[in-house]
């Protein structure tokens, strides 16, 4: 099969049609009409073999995966998803992988209304890189930088399976559960939905994609806030629970690929967001208030049973110092 | 180094202000602002060692093609180029290589005008995706797919020379302008200023990236146009024919990675054509005329000294069938 082929035969038809893009695949670049008065939010995310998944892993998963990841920076931001590109480099032409990989991927793109209008082959050690631009209306997108001393911090669904799931997946891990939350590896739900209805109410947000230390550690860095976190507020799902017993709060602070929302918001919107959160199926749970940033120390400190614990953020570093 | 560290010392440094870019790197994405009626251009376009270039290239080389193949694929569609992602796999941070990178990356980003607004890195064999997103006025972008029979066909610069400049770099040619072809194969020139006044002027347009037989075969088909060329009329440097003697013209029918821009125009607008490549002081030779697809037989009819010739495209193709 030649380039052409792959991407007549599995790429192409992939993409929910929309009436913004003038010209999807196959010229130099594709043409899109952004709407008068909204910004553009502009990500790109990578997977690689043997730093993020195994040569094993189930090509479905991986398309559905290139995909969630770069759908929940866009969520973070407060934007809605428009338009993707897809620059796949692999050793070789496998046709079952390539349905595979396109399954996931388009299952994902039609979930969301995303088109897919253009992108890249060629050849080399497997790798998938997807950019994405979304919609947000001007300056009403969510930054990291912006929460405030007082603000209560929240987070989306459970923390902590997608990391017990890769121990399932390596064989570390095994249980009844084990294959849910070996989904919740494979099949991460970025939380597109809630991510479009943080803008104006949100001071500020991240994914949590690196694990809840490290990306409430970044949150708090940039927003120059300090937190005091009781780690047994964290929420984890009894399949976690069941799996890790009571070791199940270090899964939910250091691990990472959750792709939750981490929000801060002032009090008086905390009220809105729970009812954003309940119109999108999303559930939200409180876990901090944020405080002013003491002068000396930790701007984090982690609490439990009353006692200060340390932890390292276990954060994912590809090129640790 | 960090990745925080990586991206402090060698990628935020790198890019021009721009008013329209909100928020840059740092976040979970970047934020930036279209201008009211203008249409957005996507591009996304990769090298990858072993398939694109030998472990030994020069980093600085790789930083500035890196991004022309983008520049060009966005000069292609008459676009502006305005907001960049890079997105860097590499086995290892190499202080030396990663200045070198950025340095022929950031020159190229200033030369243009382009910010570079975020992307990512990873541990893993080195390749390097772009993405670009440029502007251009409502309707106006160049398409390969709208070329008449009647339009006159005019490339710019001179092809070949970077077929023959890899040929340089592997010891496969020699010569007193080695250096200078091997710096158009490493610093290939993405003919921007042309680009932008391609729209509304040029019918169709398509950049030369797989050598001029595949990409012209290319916007013939999307055209649905045929041609007559006399492969004498291609546009040869000095320095080629002093290589390459009375064999230039395959370096310049099938040399691929030269990145000049072929056009097809109406008669009429040919003068304004040039005119706009006098302005931007960038050559521009009429090869063909384009005429109706014949029924039968192939769309590009190559002739060389009266004689009807048969040449392979040579079209770069990863996985070719």
């Amino acid at each position: 099969m030649s380039e052409a082929d792959i991407i007549a035969r599995y790429f192409r038809p992939l993409s929910p049609e929309r009436a913004d893009v003038r010209l999807g695949i196959g010229d130099d670049a594709a043409i899109v009409a952004p709407p008068a008065g909204m910004e553009l939010v502009l990500t790109t995310d990578a997977l690689v073999e043997g730093t993020h998944f195994l040569p094993e892993a189930p090509p479905q998963s991986l398309g559905h995966r290139a995909l969630a990841i770069n759908l929940s920076d866009c969520a973070a931001m407060g934007a809605t998803p428009a338009w993707a590109l897809l620059s796949l480099v692999m050793p070789r032409v496998e046709e079952h992988w390539l349905a595979g990989f396109a399954a996931g991927f388009g299952a994902l793109l039609r979930a969301h209304g995303v088109a897919l209008v253009g992108g890249n082959l060629a050849q080399g050690p497997l790798s998938i890189t997807v950019q994405l631009a979304g919609l947000v209306a001007q300056g009403r997108a969510v930054r990291r930088d912006k929460a405030r001393p007082g603000d209560v911090l929240l987070v989306t669904g459970t923390l902590g399976d997608a990391a017990a799931g890769l121990g399932v997946v390596r064989g570390r891990l095994a249980g009844p559960d084990g294959p849910a939350l070996r989904a919740r590896f494979e099949y991460p739900t970025a939380r597109v939905a809630l991510g479009q209805a943080l803008g104006g109410v949100a001071s500020a947000g991240i994914d949590v994609s690196d694990g809840l230390h490290a990306d409430l550690a970044r949150l708090l860095a940039a927003s120059n806030c300090g937190c005091e976190l009781d780690v047994e507020r964290l929420p984890v799902s009894p399949a976690l629970r069941g799996l890790a017993g009571s070791g199940a709060w270090r899964y939910a602070l250091q691990g990472g690929e959750d792709f939750e929302l981490l929000v801060a918001a002032p009090p008086e919107r905390v009220a809105g967001l729970r009812e954003a959160a309940l119109r999108c199926g999303t559930p939200l749970t409180e876990i901090a208030t944020l405080t002013a940033r003491a002068p000396v120390g930790e701007a984090l400190r982690l609490w439990r049973q009353g006692n200060l614990i340390t932890a390292p953020a276990a954060d994912f570093d590809h090129f640790p110092a």
